[in-house]
């Protein structure tokens, strides 16, 4: 049969990972942590089973685990968010965002996306029905920016999303008070929404704040926001998250969510939302990861990759035009295959392939890994 | 913002078990157990999360369940598919079911849908684009059956898919070999798909087979096969399950998939392949629901319902047009509330709703539970 998405292969993330598991080589590619998470989140789940905790819990998550996260995101961002009727826990951010998109755009509207892009948004925005407008990031002098008269000269009577990202994936470059200002005045007076995709929310470096939807008023009444408990909590494969957004619009996400997945695991939402009790282990994430960037960092600096900015994420992109003229694509399996450590090409973030000769690595590794791919990178 | 499903409500299984809980009333609404799993199950999980198997799988499930998988459909009903490229796991049946549609059907194609049926196909196809095409089912002496001749009559050029469901929910009613026989006439020669939910596949009774869509070589190679662990396993709040289909359709799949859920919770994959390694307990499960069916339909021979048959599934209706003249969504909430036994409405399964004064019980409950239900659908 005809496919519904005949552009789409398989996601850059799995041909990488396939392809360092083939070679041997150290796996800086997808974006996962190669440790394990805290035992006493293990346990919580453990125990939820033990207690009989294994069939649907309502369709909208556990009210316990919807409670912890409007108290986390009222604590950390001041918006309270309704755990009843504005919280829905979801089977990871990917499938917040395919939902998201599903329940809003409409046949023949348009939604902004800025690339480079998490590779799900467009495909979404197709199976919708909808048409993707790219806008592209710009490489400065202090790394990837957002050129928002870009933005809003791409606004037309069709749009009816606007989709950010901040932390930023694969960039790394964080969205500052005037970005928020930036969309906050393309959108007013608009029925345009805002999907946030904020699932590195807990990763933001050298002591700036990360700049949520949720503390905008005039942005968060119109926005879906989504995290990931996978990145938060290093537990990548649980494939869990959430999506905050006003009742008007979680009401016609939840009708699209119960058609979907319906529900998310149970003992796992039992488990996290006991864990989340505690002091909240994510407010260390930041100090835990920049350790881990500048570590790699400092290990890149004598090799001839030059270092992008990373301001947030678990990403590093770094410019290699100056060791090789390949195309990313094809620096990546060269990277994988013959130096022995992988990476993502930051062309597959675009629709239509540019060739930057960026890639990027993921930092979120054991020091001994990323000494290990060190020195792998060192004979550059 | 205008609705995306402007006619979808909340699901009635979160209604009615919602109602339940807040009256206090036994729940043999929604279809769940109301008993756990086996322990060995959760210790396999949980040895999973222990080893550290917390990380993002591969997109389209790990191996050994995928293994396992192929392995028991080949053991069952006879037929090979590869486990590498013609199997994928799901986040539950649901989600299966909503990608089978979203990556075959295209905008303006139609879908045959057999009514009543499982609420979630009809927003599904409405998201893809598509427009149902509705059957009815008639209500004869030996229970629910399709009548072949007018899906015959359904067909138009634009039809690209035909969902059937056996065992079937919410009737209880089971295909047999004419049915898929009548299936196979139909489609001859056609480029239609068929999308088979078989998520009740291990509960048929009264020493009859389950006709596997598996099994017949000629829809095998056209179909879509859905089916469910938490079904199975007792867990129906786990959220996995699996599609089975021809290299071709499950590359489709698969492209919409990584863009829905990218992929299941991975201790609950490694942790099932290990239990699916022993004996497989699903054979037991005909003999086991059999005899709490037997149970329940003995306690109700002494009252005004009348019995449906219950040829497969956990679920039991029961025409109670003896008893009283309220719709079925009226009779099920009065049920709930007066006599404190939730039972779900089968006008909720139609498109457009029709009154046969028939209410469906499900019998996936501990015995006490069953003859708690029966003391008090006793004083009908
Ligand atoms: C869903 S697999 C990709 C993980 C990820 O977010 C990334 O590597 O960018
Ligand atoms: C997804 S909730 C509904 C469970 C079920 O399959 C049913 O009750 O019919």
């Amino acid at each position: 049969p005809p496919s519904r998405l005949p552009k789409v292969g398989t996601t850059i993330f799995t041909v990488m990972s396939a392809l360092a598991a083939e070679k041997g080589a150290v796996n800086l590619g997808q974006g996962f942590p190669d440790f394990n998470c805290d035992p006493a989140l293990v346990e919580a789940v453990s125990n939820a089973m033990r207690d009989g905790m294994n069939q649907y819990p309502p369709m909208t998550g556990v009210p316990a685990l919807r409670a912890a996260i409007s108290q986390k995101i009222g604590a950390l961002y001041g918006r309270h968010y309704d755990a009843n009727s504005e919280i829905t826990v979801t089977a990871g951010a990917t499938q917040a965002i395919l939902t998201a998109i599903l329940c809003c755009l409409h046949p023949g509207e348009e939604a902004i996306v800025i690339e480079p892009a998490y590779d799900s948004y467009v495909p979404a925005i197709e199976l919708a029905g909808g048409t993707p407008v790219f806008v592209q990031m710009e490489l400065r002098e202090a790394g990837y920016a957002t050129p928002w008269d870009k933005v809003a000269a791409a606004v037309t009577g069709k749009t009816r999303l606007i989709i950010i990202n901040s932390p930023h994936n694969p960039t790394g470059s964080v969205m500052r008070e005037a970005d928020i200002q930036a969309l906050a005045d393309i959108v007013r007076g608009t029925n345009i929404l805002i999907l946030s995709d904020e699932v590195y929310e807990h990763m933001v470096y050298d002591g700036a704040r990360h700049e949520s939807v949720c503390r905008h008023q005039e942005l968060a009444e119109r926005a879906f926001v989504v995290s990931s408990f996978g990145k938060t909590y290093h537990v990548t494969g649980w494939k869990i998250g959430y999506v905050a957004a006003p009742a008007a619009l979680s009401a016609e996400f939840r009708k699209v969510h119960q058609f979907n997945v319906f529900t998310v695991n149970t003992p796992v939402q039992h488990g996290l939302a006991a864990y989340m009790g505690n002091p909240a282990p994510y407010l260390e994430l930041a100090g835990f990861y920049q350790r881990k960037r500048d570590l790699f960092r400092d290990g890149l600096q004598s090799t001839r990759l030059r270092l992008l900015p990373s301001d947030g994420t678990y990403f590093q992109c770094v410019d290699y035009s100056a060791v090789s003229d390949l195309s990313e694509a094809e620096f990546s399996k060269w990277l994988t295959t013959e130096m022995g450590v992988a990476a993502i090409p930051v062309s597959a973030f675009y629709d239509d392939p540019r060739e930057s000769g960026i890639v990027r690595f993921c930092f979120a590794k054991k020091d001994e890994t990323l000494k290990q791919a060190l020195d792998k990178l060192a004979r550059l």
